[in-house]
């Protein structure tokens, strides 16, 4: 591919005379249109979301406006070469404008009859509002008479015409959308008037004047008037607008590359405001909050397809079903217009048995007459999801891999979160749609930026808005709920929050929003910014004050589904719990053991932590001993309690690993106390407390070093796993399995060392011959470089690996998790890092250490159990890695359970294809 | 090997009934004498140094008293089993025992002619001292009256009875030497004398009746009387000395292993204190201080053996020179035994042409018969070793080869630190003996452990001390230099010094200590603990207050030595260094270029710090880069300056390395004058520090991740770089050679944006053509697991590695420097390190990842340059690793750089054979 640079005053418009010698033609532009197309659903990657989807109607025969498609390859060079086209590029467009021209009979620039054409973006994945769309692209001061006299609404030609330049002004010259507002509201109070529909067309065209006096001003530039120019100037604003701010905010968060790039669609424009028989509208094929197997969607008569989407006049149901379940007086089209409903149904089953997985569908209905703008899939929630994965399954559409396959595991975390208790007392302040379920409760912010600062100051806050826009993005992740006034169900807040997971209430209008003085008002109920608000996606709730939640009831499609997951999975999944409630929940969700048992949580409840801390200060190993004795007998009571829980399944217990200074305290009253429950002198706890201090305590006096320097505590600790495995072994009469684990190993010789230590211990509680119901096991973690390497010695000692992947990141990359927020962000900005490497494994680096880990362990003891128990143990992509490299098990959180079964199953039915 | 547990009752004593059956039969003892020997030089490792020296001798055909070696393998048993023998040892030692009657005529237990012997511990490496020695063993109330008979002597018999009496009681019995004393004392004082010497035989008697009351008070039994059981007693003891705590610590102090263990060597008594033709006496082939090819050493008249080491008596000269140099006015050996002192030459004749290698040997004279009783490679000073060395080549003892390898490349530290300036005023407070040369000054103290107390705070410590003793070895290594009052040029004192580097003045016997006061006095001046002096370990001289010292002047030895080392090591040595004073040494030293400037701290200097402050402040780029101007002219000048020194010699500057938060100020005076210098309130200051502040500075915001967030200060730092190159390539007319290292690298996406960021500044101040006489190169540290781990990706941006081992060290360990100490003695001490591997590279893991990045980073760029930086530059054995994975420099502090060149030399001899 051959580029050139534009100068950057014509940035934006074609390189012309660029001459290329080419031995192949690159292709730039996909037609579609008339039944047939040069691409098609297979080409996302090069024709974008919404060009594929309308290269593939058009193939299949739907009423779809021609049109066509630039590729995402055109983007990348221009972006990457500033603003440079291929030099084949205008013959192309060209060419294809000449088709479209044919099959409309219409003309660019024609006065007469002229080709109006929309100039959307259309990336991979769906960035929904993320870039720029023009539409009625084509006008001009002669040709707005020809869409007038061939419409026979001379009103409807002149508003076209000022929306138009608004959109052009805005997108493609910068002018702020705010201006032209300015401008239209000004013409109102000066014509006495409040909506748009009372201006008349010479209304309309004096706007029209003040508009492009607007864009001169402000610009120093005319609004141009020949279409070739518009055109050029709209596909460049699409392209630039890829790498807006709003735009790689939420490729970010979305993890979508920034190189992929957007497709820019050109298509013959269609209107949905020609009339009180002109609609448009936005459907799902199926219900995409429940799954139910209906067509579920919005529409607005008279009126252009962007107002459906920005939520700003609240849109009519499609059926009579979905018109009485949102209690709307508005007649549904099914009602309104029965023809146009049954011909969308028809397009439904079409584009389901084509696809096999629920659409997301835009269309536009011109004068009765239905045209389809886009097709994609749906999101969906999770709910939602599982009902249409199980139901395809039970329609032969697709089989259960797939079904598995299509299942995204993080968005499980929707259904497994706490709801609302239906008979907690509810203080109700309002009712909106429910456009995103969950509960959420949270302090009220009116701004994405609080909402934000509040968020990283640790706090949950419900982000409340009159609407939300792209801008506010950021602001949505944070927010633990969203809640807007105006908007329906696929408004953007509905929409961006079904995407993150966050729970929404859209369009609850009774709640005013005074952004001035931080309040919102209800009739007279007043609440201010840091109030606490709950929100019920569910129901559309709006609630006062904090309302208690309880468990969610998994349906039965997500049993089904599971189960054909663990069918196919390969690894086992474990749980990271220290607590019984822990335990509990995490086998309610699957977990098939305990991967980690963190000790040291114990020693910090209260009545332990004060005998803790004797035993820190005591001088003598005799000191410390009298104090891990009082500790004793709470640790074993803890540990029988989830040996019960856990039955016969293993329970991997990791001895003590933060440094001792972690459990001091540090304040002076808290000093104080210390003193005196220790019989010992302030001045004896703060030396002792500077002593323990450490500079990079993450690197520090920890893990079995604690066990290698002060052997008493591990051995109270085994004492109290090995008492509490016999006394549970013999009170239950079955079988106990304990895993004693080490951590922070750096060398086989501190395995060697401490497997010495638990095997006496074991030996002294046990018996020289063993309890016959208790089974022990002596593993370590794997989480410092030294270790891996080291894992064919440590092999010898270990009869489990655990990989402790938070600890491994940090030493391998030299990354502390705690100080990384000052660079990690901008790294991720510069596309130094993918993903953030706490979250999603760095295969390159620590995922080598982990293979090295698996290769050299296994080398020594071929049936040497591995598992991986970082919080990566919870992520999708990082137990696909897992079970790549080879691991039996995975452990996580226990609402993460169900996660990492998916998952697992993921990653063996995709190794099998 | 079959070994037997001995009841705890009877540790220590045979066990004699066990059967075993051995194909082939291990040997447990080798005997010696006559002139013959079962072992020779070679066994060391089963027989120790002093029994494989005796061995030898014997072989010789030198005067050695008959005696036998009881393996080390023997003790490793022994230490293992607690107490138990292999079952075949008795009857060996009885036949070993029958041979040395054989030889002598005497008889164990023969009450008129009983053989006599001494039980000596004897390791692999010596240590001085460090285990326990049994004298005169086969006395007992019968035989005692043979020994009076036979040597006519009724006083000496007693005298040697109480002797072994008090030796075998402290020893074996663990009766404290003090309660000994204490009986001799009050004797003393009953009989109204002071010197031992004037005690009679019937004296001594009586002496003897309360010894063995004395024993049978404290330990419940009776002194044994049977001599067998006395020499098993004895023997166990000697095992059980080899895990003692002073020999535990000495070994860590000299990498020796715990398990090599010490052999027992069983020897016909000789009494160098049968009257004045009698005599005992050390002495070394050469002298030690200097490597004057002269007998060096002295004697005592009709003394035991020990009574030299011990250093209680002040020695004689044995030569005529030496007593001259030392100003003694005793008569040498040369004047008062000529025909000793004439064979005394012949065996040192004899052993230097044998082992071609100075000597110390000890050697008692009994009657005018000279027995020798051990030799060994003499420990010697640096300036000594280099004499020796390149005297031998001379001599054609040895080759240039050995010469080089017989230096011990860390010796040299000797040599390279300053003395005192002989025109600085002295305030000379005593003489004593120049026992370890060098200067040394610090604060006094008298105690071993409150020489380490204070060492560790960060003093530099003179310890002060009557004599020392091997329970003073901790306070030794602590200390800068020690002096004693008591004591010769072979006293324990001086020996370990000059093993320790030390600089030591021994015996300057006009100094009083008191330790009770904690003060010492030299006539009418008093010095208190905590006081400075001065020593000079080169003439002696003990000195009050700080000396100015010079730079040594190095010997033309050292440069012979050097240049047959340069010529045969094959990498490079730079330095570190990060100011013209350092640049200007290491050159001096031999260093080929600069292998790591450190800028950070140019930043610290006064008046800069508070324009690097003012950086850390701003908010913005602007603020950052007004504030970076000012740093800029100063940056450019300190380069310009280092250029100019080095010559063509390269120099490679590391970009900003550490934290920003390690500019800013802490203390609330600094805090405040920071703001006001800034302009701004002391309440922004102090949130930004607290912003900065990191839970993990080590894995925190630093390094390369500093220039990619603040890109404009790695901007201003290469623009000073490269501007002070140009400016010296200019005003020399020379060429000049800049590598520009970028810190802190875990991925290659850093080094590729950094490299884009230097090589435009370098097309900015350059030129786009480059200027011709500015070279210069981007390189990376690679001081992380994954960097080592990327390095084949690295490498596509880098044209050097520069491992810093320091940092690797910490992440692939997960050991912070800073806080190991809470652990890492215990780790030394269970042998689960071998030596501090922040001094000596952890092969095994930390040299996994250098081998592994070598390769990688070889594979994508087979030019690339390696080089290693962090400390373990200058730790022979890290060299030798280096030299071993195939860098091509290492990096070490000026006052390394000699070293590194030996050891990179020794490295290549040592692969050459």
């Amino acid at each position: 591919m051959t580029v050139k640079t534009i100068p950057s005053a014509a940035v934006g418009r074609l390189a012309v005379k660029a001459a290329a010698k080419q031995t192949k033609r690159t292709k730039w532009i996909y037609a579609f249109g008339n039944g047939k197309a040069d691409g098609d659903v297979g080409m996302k990657n090069l024709l974008g979301g919404k060009g594929a989807g309308l290269a593939e109607m058009s193939r299949l025969g739907l009423p779809v406006p021609p049109g066509f498609t630039v590729t995402t390859e055109v983007c990348t060079i221009f972006n990457k070469q500033l603003g440079a086209y291929p030099p084949e590029l205008e013959s192309d467009v060209n060419t294809a404008i000449t088709v479209i021209e044919k099959i409309t009979g219409a003309r660019f620039g024609d006065p007469s009859c002229p080709l109006l054409v929309s100039v959307r973006s259309g990336a991979r994945a769906s960035m929904p509002g993320m870039m720029d769309t023009v539409l009625n692209l084509g006008l001009n001061d002669e040709t707005v008479n020809g869409l007038a006299s061939r419409s026979g609404d001379m009103r409807f030609a002149f508003d076209s015409y000022r929306r138009f330049i608004q959109m052009f002004g805005d997108v493609v010259m910068g002018v702020s959308h705010k201006s032209f507002e300015e401008i239209l509201e000004n013409q109102k109070l000066d014509l006495g008037v409040t909506l748009d529909t009372d201006l008349s067309a010479e209304d309309w065209k004096s706007v029209i004047v003040d508009y492009k006096a607007n864009i001169r001003n402000l610009t120093g530039e005319d609004f141009p008037q020949d279409p070739k120019t518009q055109l050029w100037d709209a596909i460049g604003a699409v392209f630039r607008s890829w790498m807006n701010g709003r735009a790689i905010t939420y490729r970010k968060l979305n993890n979508i590359p920034h190189d992929w790039g957007t497709a820019v669609n050109v298509q013959a424009m269609v209107f949905g405001n020609m009339g009180e028989d002109s609609a448009t509208g936005v459907a799902f094929t199926r219900n995409p909050s429940t799954g139910e197997n209906t067509l579920y969607g919005e529409y607005l008569v008279n009126a252009q397809g962007e107002d459906v989407v920005a939520g700003i006049r609240t849109p009519q149901q499609l059926t009579i079903a979905g018109k009485q379940a949102s209690n709307s007086t508005l007649p549904s089209m099914e009602e309104s217009m029965p023809e146009v409903f049954q011909e969308l149904q028809v397009v439904r089953y079409r584009l389901e048995s084509h696809y096999r997985d629920l659409q997301d569908i835009e269309f536009t209905v011109q004068r009765g007459k239905l045209y389809m703008l886009q097709t994609r899939v749906g999101k969906r929630t999770a709910n939602a999801a599982l009902k249409v994965a199980c139901d395809m399954v039970a329609e032969g559409l697709i089989t259960k891999d797939q079904a598995v396959l299509r299942i995204d595991p993080v968005s499980l975390n929707q259904l497994l979160h706490p709801t609302l208790d239906p008979r907690a007392k509810r203080q109700l302040l309002a009712k909106g749609l429910p456009a995103s379920p969950g509960a959420a409760c949270g302090r009220i912010v009116f701004t994405a930026d609080e909402a934000e600062r509040l968020a990283h100051a640790g706090e949950k806050v419900i982000l409340c808005r009159g609407e939300t826009s792209p801008e506010d993005i950021h602001g949505m992740h944070a927010a633990q709920g969203i809640m807007t006034t105006r908007g329906g169900m696929t408004s953007h807040a509905a929409v961006v929050a079904r995407g993150m997971g966050r729970p929404c209430v859209a369009g609850a209008s009774q709640i005013m929003i005074d952004y001035e003085t931080r309040m919102m008002r209800v009739s007279d109920t007043v609440l201010r910014e840091g109030d606490i608000l709950t929100l019920d996606g569910g129901t559309g709730e709006v609630l006062s004050g904090r309302v208690a939640t309880i468990e969610p009831k998994l349906s039965g499609d997500f049993s089904r589904l599971m189960s054909w997951a663990d069918a196919r999975r390969r690894m086992g999944v474990l749980t990271n719990a220290d607590t019984p409630s822990d335990c509990r929940k995490a086998v309610e969700l699957g977990a098939e053991g305990v991967g980690l048992c963190r000790t040291e949580h114990m020693f910090f409840e209260t009545g332990r932590i004060v005998a803790v801390r004797e035993m820190i200060l005591a001088n003598t190993v005799e000191g410390r001993r009298a104090a891990l004795e009082k500790v004793l007998p709470m640790q074993r009571s803890d540990f029988a309690e989830i040996f019960k829980i856990m039955g016969e399944r293993p329970v991997t217990i990791r001895l003590l690993d933060p440094p001792l200074h972690e459990f001091l305290p540090h304040g002076e009253a808290e000093l104080l106390e210390v003193a005196e429950a220790a019989g010992t002198e302030v001045e004896t706890v703060r030396a002792r407390v500077v002593k323990l201090d450490e500079v990079n305590p993450m690197l520090g006096h920890r893990g079995c070093r604690v066990g290698v320097t002060y052997p008493e505590i591990y051995e109270m600790q085994v004492r109290a796993i090995l008492q509490a495995a016999a006394e549970v072994a013999e009170s239950e009469g079955r079988p106990v399995e304990a895993e004693i684990m080490v951590p922070f190993v750096a060398m086989a010789g501190e395995v060697k060392v401490l497997e010495e230590l638990i095997t006496r211990v074991a030996d002294e509680v046990l018996g020289p011959n063993g309890t016959g119901g208790v089974k022990y096991r002596i593993g370590t973690m794997i989480e410092l470089p030294r270790a891996a390497l080291a894992a064919g010695k440590i092999a010898k000692h270990a009869k489990f690996f655990s990989f402790g992947t938070n600890d491994l990141t940090q030493t391998a990359m030299g990354l502390s998790r705690d100080d990384a927020a000052g660079f990690l962000p901008t790294y991720e900005e510069r596309g130094l890092v993918g993903r953030d490497p706490f979250v999603t494994i760095d295969r390159d680096g620590v995922g080598e250490l982990i293979r090295m880990a698996v290769l050299r362990g296994r080398e020594t003891r071929p049936d040497l159990k591995l598992c991986i128990c970082g919080e990566h143990g919870g992520d999708p992509d990082s137990v696909e890695f897992c079970h790549e490299v080879g691991l039996d098990y995975v452990s996580c959180s226990p609402y993460r359970v169900p996660i990492a079964r998916l998952a697992a199953a993921q990653a063996a039915i995709r190794e099998m294809a």
